[in-house]
């Protein structure tokens, strides 16, 4: 649970970086936390609010560094270890919080000089937020963050990334590349698509206004307009890197998809009510795991409510 | 603003009904509220935490009222409204809170008496979770209700019903009932469908677990699992219904989703791009037209954290 690094570097500072950030001065971290951002304007939010010190350069902020995490897109990766790579410490350990894993080790490994430890990571947490103003301390409080480490690992290294991410207040599992990005595919990827999907066509029809979308969209739309709100840059990468998986399981999405639809239309009131009731037991799991909270509507605060009057155990 | 009624009658005691009868309360109304439900554990839970009157039948709880709110599954509605025929009081308003309006109109008005008001109505608000006790005093505050009036509505009797649903917090908006149906095909069926397919897929593959599924979901499933959550009869019966604009919704759905996914195939990352941009705007009308909140993750409460140390802006 402690850190033993003892110069962070964050590159690309966004949403995790700056929520690292946060969440190592919350862990009273005492040593230098350094970044950059390919952004000037990025570059100066994140010194103007005090996140790190911020650098112009990324191999500014890696110089002398014993921890560097990549934190741009999946797509700037390969490259930003490259530029970095004459610069890094020997013994310095590089990893990134990257959604897709499999297809970015590679390239990355292959940049990295051998005298440094590379170990992928991803922490699953986020919110649709994005830049340097958006991180928060609690950001991985009791939320998973999966390493993948490649063949030949050193265990200490390993040990101390495992120690890093638990004393900002994560859980660790060790997990296959290959598996990530297919597990990342039913958890994240596909649902981002669908979600974007879904409130691309509400924009798109003619017949239906933006007003009417926009005023009825308590009825459920909303809830998929939060992750269609996430960063465009860092989605595109996603898709493109994960290719793979992610069409194999938006081809079994469309496959069931269709059986409802059939089922719709044929008046299969049987399939449809066995479909909704067993999905239903899947988000009592989550709730159960402390992954979702269990109040109704996610906790959305009804702000308007003078004097709320609540029925005891709906809202527990 | 005020309730001209005395009587107000809720025939299916289940979130909406829960939720009128408690926001009744905090509006200070005086009258009777009285209600039923076909399932005797329903009305025992209903009379236990005092929710109103509660009466073995829908006739006994539909006898002197001026108001009688449909709050049943769409599909229970016309055999409802048959039963209390009879019992209704001449003058009385019946109304609805049903998803789906135009294929439920002509069965109620087939068997009511020609001496009371029929008023279709829909308020657009609820939560994932159902029942007597999933109700509270602010759902409705904010919301929109749609009225579907059918043809020759008698002005005042109409009146009324909008001053009623103002006095719980509601907006009133008048909407052509066809029409009505293929937006909330748009606002709602649509998403509780693809919701429901997606939580499915990802229960039934073999080669992710049911424990990574819900580890990680935090990385944008358990949105998802909100609306999956649902109460299964209200939604067969949705789709049943509606079927007509959710299957043209779904259509138009699938035809996007397959050109997003032939641009992650052939790799047209401005094509993702230009989309994922796009569907950025809606978000933000969401929450100016203050149908959803602009805190991160939906507010979703960070409970693990002991002490957070917030960026300003980000949280906002």
């Amino acid at each position: 649970m402690s850190i033993e690094y003892t110069h962070v570097c964050l590159l690309g500072l966004g949403l995790q970086a700056s929520s690292i950030a946060h969440a190592l001065r919350r862990a009273g971290f005492e040593g230098r936390v350094t970044g950059s951002d390919l952004s000037a304007e990025v570059r100066a939010t994140a010194d103007r609010i005090g996140l790190c010190e911020v650098t112009e350069t990324n191999t500014a902020a890696a110089k002398g560094a014993d921890l560097v995490i990549l934190c741009t897109p999946v797509g700037a990766m390969a490259e930003v270890a490259a530029e970095i790579s004459d610069t890094l410490s020997p013994g310095a350990t590089v990893t990134d919080v990257g959604s897709v894993k499999a297809t970015i080790i590679e390239p990355i490994v292959g940049v990295l000089p051998e005298n440094v430890h590379f170990i992928p990571g991803h922490p699953i947490a986020g919110t649709e937020q994005s830049g340097p103003e958006a991180g928060f301390a609690s950001l991985f409080d009791d939320r998973w963050c999966l390493l993948t480490p490649v063949e030949g690992t050193d265990p200490q290294a390993l040990d101390r990334l495992k120690g890093f991410w638990e004393a900002l207040g994560a859980r660790i599992d060790l997990m296959d590349p290959v598996h990530h990005d297919l597990v990342l595919a039913v958890t994240s990827h596909a649902p981002h698509l669908i979600a974007y999907t879904m409130v691309g066509v509400a924009d798109d029809l003619k017949r239906v206004t933006e007003t009417e979308v926009v005023n009825y969209s308590a009825a459920g739309f909303r809830d998929f307009t939060r992750i269609a709100a996430s960063d465009p840059v860092m989605w595109r990468d996603v898709f493109l890197s994960n290719k793979v998986a992610t069409l194999e399981i938006l081809g079994r999405f469309t496959e069931e998809l269709f059986a409802l639809q059939r089922a719709i239309r044929i008046g299969d009131g049987d399939h449809l009510h066995e479909y909704f009731t067993r999905t239903r037991a899947i988000r009592r799991g989550i709730i159960d795991a402390g992954q979702d909270t269990a109040a109704p509507d996610f906790g959305r605060i009804h702000e308007a409510a003078p004097a709320q009057t609540k029925a005891t155990e709906g809202e527990s």
